[in-house]
């Protein structure tokens, strides 16, 4: 059987595995929900949301590949099919059919906040146990905290 | 509330709807399943295996969302959530944990191979109701026999 | 003179050059209608409008190219002169002047709705004659209904 | 409704306007019979001729859009629509059916020399009046030239 | 042994075999003959010739590919060894030394022609048999009538 | 001492060392305008607004070193540091904190027409002294002038 | 009124928004003196250093972006007017008129020294308040502290 | 009739010529059968097989056109029709069907080995002869000796 | 004598110099170890190691310059001269000769095994005295782990 | 025998051509002579010399093909032969041997000066007659000062 | 003064030093002569000459650099002056004025025939006394015979 | 075991053996002393000697991949390693701690010199026993002299 040695303890390393796992769950449901919203948005502001929403489809497809390989390195399989997905991501509001753009902007706003504010606490959680990890998750805060902000701005 | 007229009958349009909902549910999981298997393969041939299956992504990722597209197109609502997905998907064979290289093999023949049945019927079933909905799966059925046959190929 | 032996039969051959002429027509005038549009949109939504319009323009020099080439392939000599085209498009909604971003936006809408029916007429006329002529109108229709949902979406 | 201050006086704007809707014609209509003479040209120097005349196609769309915009900064509406170019463009050559090499360099140089004319009196009649535009029309003048010496240089 | 389990029907299969390994044959020596006179024409439109061969070239080596590819996609074995191709191409016409450039276009008509022909036998004989075998043969079909116009326009 | 002969004479030099030197001064102030609304733009145009002033961002920053490398050509120091700028560009409408997006869209109308009616006056007064200068210039309103059309199109 | 609930507490966002208000002070003023004197440098190595002052100009630009966009994501507007940097950044060497390559380096050598002793603080001072903001203080110290060595290595 | 004044004797471009054409055959032969393998291979190393193959393609064919065209400059007619290549190749092991992976890489260090040999007698025959014939072949070993060297290392 | 003023304390210096000299043979033996293994290893897998190898001999590279010039931005002269890197490296696995691909991926993964070790320590050491460089140890530490998990992983 | 008709009268042609002449021989010397020093250069300063000349050389080789070309459009045989350069050149520094690097520098400032010089001169001649030939001057007049600016700064 | 100790004795040095100066005259004046026919060939095959020549400069300008710079690294000083070029260059049809294309083919035969002669002596002088500058000869002949051969053809 | 029938006699493989295995020495340390001044030099001319460096270890490590390879296809396994590397170049000055850009220059002209000396011997040694490996040290030997002169010019 294949098991790999962690350069971690066993503590920090079930610390900083659930915050990996944690992470990449919501990362594939914000790609998810970004592309649902990509394709149901109408109203006059459908093309620049549209559009918008790409830029969140490829930055949380990129980080969920960077969190679950960073979890492979420490010897820990991920999970992101999508019955995990659609149960454990921390997003509430994937919306049914046609979304007005004004709609969609405030889907974006809470889908943002929420992963952001579970994200920060990965940061906290895992400065001790793991830099390296760490990293990842504070690069990936700063890329959706802007998004969130300019969804919020469009609000403003 | 936003209506579009579609240029189809509604008898058509109701063939056409079911099939691209059908596709995008389908393709969304291959592509889920695949980068489960990019992170999660283990044995020598980790390496050509993890590749490959990036392969997959990406096709799975561009024709999921000309499908979804298609479906905007014809004024239906497309519907890619997570819980959509794991509830309506074709594919049974997402694996948990590690995986050896000749299973992931395996996964990948049996997943291309339930997608590509389905994907057939919907070629047969929309040719009178709207050819361009057709060229769409003729198209994706030749792109994922492409792959059907080479993840078949390593098998023998 | 210059005369090349058709691979189709006479009365197919009459069949497609008609579908082909009338396509070409249609393709430039689409062309020249969203250029109009281009230069000509004002209002809060101008930016956008503007950039999506040049996206028209270029699939529709695309698909007028494709579809001239392909009468000339078939011995048929294409005639996409202004006169011509002024006096056989199917667009009837060619703004004078200043155009408001929302009706700019309905300009298209009525523009990509007149040329996608005669497409899809085209698509049904030329199945048996040329297979090959109506797989190029069948990929034309399908890039036309996209820009046409996007531009009702806008309206939604 | 829509107006721009200009930066021109009345008289300016005028003769700056005329020159500017003069030019826009020409340029469309010298990239629409490039491209009926780039499909229908037949003979020995076949190959040639058609690239060639994609180039002067390509000059002829970047030249118009250059212009049409330059109007719209001047507070003008520019008209480049079908029926527009076909009754006010400087061109008279724009041959029907088939055309045999030699004719179609002799309906270029013919074409091509119409609109260089017409261009020249734009240079010299818009210099006091907009700087600006003039520095435009001497641009598009100096890259109808070359073309023009091309074209003379094939019959010579 | 290596057994695909094809998703046609046996009878279907024969059919689409037959028609795949047919063009792969006519493909690949659709190139050589090509290159053959790349290299070998001679006579003022020499370089003209020699550069227009080449894109004949790519294109029957890109198709060779995707049709041989398309034989082992349904568990079909292709053949494009030097021996089958001399011995079953349908072509007829490879000429031996040096070749005037008018003879050269003559060549490529022929052999372009020749192809044709057959390739749209292959559009008509598997549509019902496997519409994605079919979708290939008529993409073919499209560009190699566009390179037979261009060389036919050349002699006109 | 570092001293360049010019090619103009001293009257000359001094016209043109004074419109260089203006112009450098208010395309610095520009790019620094428009990046401080590109950052404090809010409300549903956001996206568009904040894309669109990178563009004048880019085009204020590579005229303003184009005419401070023909200051130094000409043998003339340019000064372009914040306290020079702060204290003699032509813009007067640089806003604080937070701005609407219709605000914006104003603030930049102003802006710009600001720098194109000095713009201007530079190209009448140089024409005699320096060409070569007077055509960078002439450049460098066109490209202005075009971003202010757009921008009161928004308006429109 | 724009207001955005910022993830950081009051006294948190104090500390955080003093940081980076003063970065992007300080980096824009970097970039406005770097060009100054790749203007204005003179001597042998005139070549050499004009060359590496426009790679300081690039990281500076790129720097004062994301640094001003942090704030506008924590709900802080940023202020980087022309009359803002010359009141407060920390560079207080840029030189009038021309510049010797050495003294050329030297300012440099100041500028750059200055920016990194503050920026240094910068980051001890917000690692606690805001992660996120600290990883891009150290990102931008790095890159400076590199640029400071290469123009001190040039005085050695 | 067409005749180039070779730069070389009777004598040695006879002997030049012969290596020539033998290079051609040898060369064109090797990218068919490398194709053949490319799309026969079966079992665990598909992929790389299937890949590294197409990379001998590649070399084959560009060196094929060298050596033809370096024929023509000497002004000898180079032959590259199928059935000459299947008469005259050096290559001898072609197979039919599927072929299993170890297999496959058995043929081609046979096929690189025959070649190999016979460039290496060619590199040998023309060194007086022809110093730049001389160059292409020894440029040409150099490759095949490089791919030789790696099918040879996947059977260590 | 060149003497650089760094910005940290003598203590802090000794550390951060101490790790970065580390750091820096270790990725340049990495870089020789890795490319060693590269043109000698045989074996089934031969093709897939081979090209897995030049992607750590990539990473070696870039970090090991990143490493040397850090240390030289604070005044501490790299020294990675080979009898140094002889003499210091951590890795004691290169193997001399063939190596089996199976030993070749277990000789990567005891390579960087060891290199990881060193460079966590680093990472430890040097958060306090200079997070900038911290924060380059945490980085490669993360690409390193990385490529220790793919080799793992093929062991697997 | 070939004859174009100019578009200007035949006392501005004489006048324009005499301009475009003498400017297509200054440009070759200046790429020939920037050329000789390129490859000549020896001192301190080389490596920055050495690339610099190549600037120089792309500028001169691109702007005598505009001239010579612009030369042929109005009808006029352009003459770049070696004679002719070498009779008839406005520089007079051609050097023979290696050249210190500050030596070369002034080579460069005194030919950069001549050819500045006579092409003023062309640009005030040539306003009236053609402003499109006189354009091209002015744009050649902005490049060669800007590098003669550089040269000279080098000096200072 | 500059002296570099060569590698190569004294009788050697004076044998490859002629060899050098030599081509890069021939070279020089190669390239001088194709552009002077590519702007004044005229004729039906006007622009794939025009187009033919261009290749020819390019490849006449990278090995004149090439020559050069060889001589440079063997302490000769080469000579690329005007003057020098139009004194001892190999070829002497440098036509005045217009000329027609087959008279422009005629051209180059005979240029790049007299080229190629002197070429060939080179690489049969230099083997012995340098194998490097030999091989630089070798393959400008290679190169120089391909499109002797092409301008050939045309005349085939 | 592992053995490769070379295509060599024992003899002559002994001699192109030793060859390869000195060169490689010899190239992997020349890149890792360019590296080492790269990162050590300091004084004026730091940023060219810096920059130049770069292009020096790229050659070296190009060539240093290109021998070992070939030493590989031939059946000789090549040793690269540090220790190796230490005990067997031919380099001799390898500098320790900061370098002034003159010694730097210097260092580069002795180690370039050192290189070339030895790789001239194996050129004369391999020329019967191998054309294909003299082949690739009379480019490598080019590539070196070349630094070696340019480095040369600037002590000049």
């Amino acid at each position: 059987m294949y098991v790999v040695k962690s350069p971690l303890s066993d503590a920090d390393l079930t610390t900083v595995s659930e915050a990996l796992q944690g992470a990449l769950v919501d990362l594939i449901d914000l790609s998810l929900v970004a592309k649902q919203v990509h394709w149901n948005v109408v109203g006059p502001r459908f093309r620049s949301v549209h559009l918008q929403l790409d830029e969140v489809v490829d930055i949380a497809r990129t980080h969920s590949d960077t969190v679950a390989e960073r979890a492979s390195a420490l010897g820990v399989s991920p999970d992101g099919r999508a019955a995990t997905v659609a149960g454990a991501s921390g997003i509430t509001v994937a919306p049914q059919g046609w979304v007005k753009d004004t709609d969609a902007v405030g889907v974006l706003v809470a889908a943002l906040g929420a992963v952001i504010t579970r994200m920060r606490e990965r940061v906290a959680a895992t400065g001790e146990a793991d830099p390296v990890s760490q990293d990842v998750f504070i690069g990936i805060t700063g890329d959706l905290e802007k998004h969130h902000w300019m969804f919020q701005a469009e609000s403003g």
